[in-house]
């Protein structure tokens, strides 16, 4: 079996190559400068550098490689859609066609015209479930009452502004939203949130988006995001079971309990 | 006649009090430390420091003085309620009875209160109208087909936002969300937008909440907006008819044909 991996950055491709290296899976990579970690290449069959925006190179080196089938995952800093993006002619077309706005409706449309060209794009969890966030508080603490409260309006404006499709993550404390993550990204809101919450503690919500196609982009969280609530005063965690990633979970819950940081995954379900 | 003026920061209190000066309306004031002005106190014929949450104090005050009816105005810093705020036993029964949590409703419910009292609150503008922002361009430049666009697209999310009671301001460029106003302010919001801009333009997008008691906190603007927009690369400004708050008009417009900013003033039915 072969698959292609369209890899952003961090650590998702890696645990995805050697996964499927385990699984004696053969994996067609393609990265992006100043996004995808170099180090990928060591730990595929194939890999190629590619710009954002090359659709056509990137279809082209898949059939070249005999790729029908293909996941999408790490991380792209939205904010590089603004910097090193050049897009070839079949990219100009998707764009003038999408609109070039909605951040997930691109995505599926992305993997619609990736279909079109006989490349299936899977879930990017198939190969590793585990790294779903799975139902229940995490750590030795408990949400309190308050952080409780604020999880329950947290989530439902999360979901409200994920419908939004503006971003994933609010900061809540005490019913008062401190901030809302845009463009720039889950720590930079964590650290606004915290900063405004000036040592009162506030509770982070990171959900998936209510009309996201969750075969990429999944919500994720790891031992950084820990780090960056406990630097900026955030007290509480609130993810989505299911629907949701988190790496390292062990390290992560260990270094909450280090911080008395509080992780919960809910469902629509418990929201009263 | 008299009134009684709770003041929060900025020029508008000194406007009002101006204002009530010419008409000969005798202003009963309070004032609040590192909010308010201390100058107020000679435009004013009685004036009063407080703290923030002295309701009880404030109540006493205006009774003593014979004040029946108020106006509100002027900014509070929103994280000012995370540091000097003393609440009074009317306060605490207050907070517990509001739930403490969203913003407007609050306001709203201090009004009602207040009015229980036999002081009225009446509309920030009612002896300013002038304030209030007039429709259509108001610079040389009017808003490019793009930047139009942003505005749409922008509008319908910022009253999106604005109805989960978030924030009033919303920064767009070419169909992105780049930040969104949450406890933060707007200037904050501004400059975090312009800077993920990264030198591409973007819209500011200033509404007031669809469910807003228009008699307190109507989204306000002036110069130093527009100095804010010029350091961070924002190029365009939409406001709303009607519902928002220009101080220094002529000045403000100046400068932002300076820096060949457009500004708009758009309504509901303006919007496609």
């Amino acid at each position: 079996m072969k698959i292609g991996l369209i890899a952003g950055g961090g650590q998702f491709p890696l645990l995805f190559a050697k996964k499927a290296a385990q699984k004696g899976i053969s994996v067609v990579a393609a990265g992006f400068a100043s996004e995808t970690d170099p180090g990928l290449a060591k730990e595929v069959s194939v890999f190629q550098w590619l710009y954002l925006g090359q659709i056509s190179r990137l279809v082209k080196y898949f059939k070249r490689q005999g790729v029908h089938e293909a996941v999408m995952l790490g991380t792209i800093e939205k904010t590089s859609i603004f910097k090193d993006i050049r897009p070839d002619f079949k990219a100009l077309t998707f764009i003038l066609k999408t609109g070039g706005s909605h951040d997930d409706a691109i995505l599926t449309r992305f993997a619609d015209l990736m279909k079109t060209q006989g490349i299936e794009i899977r879930p990017s969890t198939f190969l590793l479930p585990e790294l779903l966030s799975p139902a229940g508080c995490w750590t030795q603490r408990p949400l309190d009452s308050a952080e409780q409260q604020d999880a329950y309006q947290g989530w439902k404006l999360a979901k409200a502004v994920g419908k939004l499709d503006i971003g994933q993550c609010i900061v809540i404390s005490n019913g008062t939203v401190l901030a809302v993550e845009a463009i720039d990204g889950t720590d930079a809101t964590i650290r606004r949130g915290g900063d405004l919450s000036r040592g009162n503690g506030c509770v982070v919500i990171k959900l998936s988006k209510p009309q996201q196609d969750l075969r990429f982009d999944l919500p994720a969280t790891g031992c950084e995001t820990i780090r960056t609530m406990a630097a900026s005063g955030a007290t509480a965690l609130v993810l989505e079971t299911g629907k949701s990633l988190s790496f390292d979970r062990e390290k992560m819950v260990a270094l909450a309990d280090e911080y008395h940081i509080a992780i919960t995954a809910l469902t629509e379900q418990d929201i009263p």
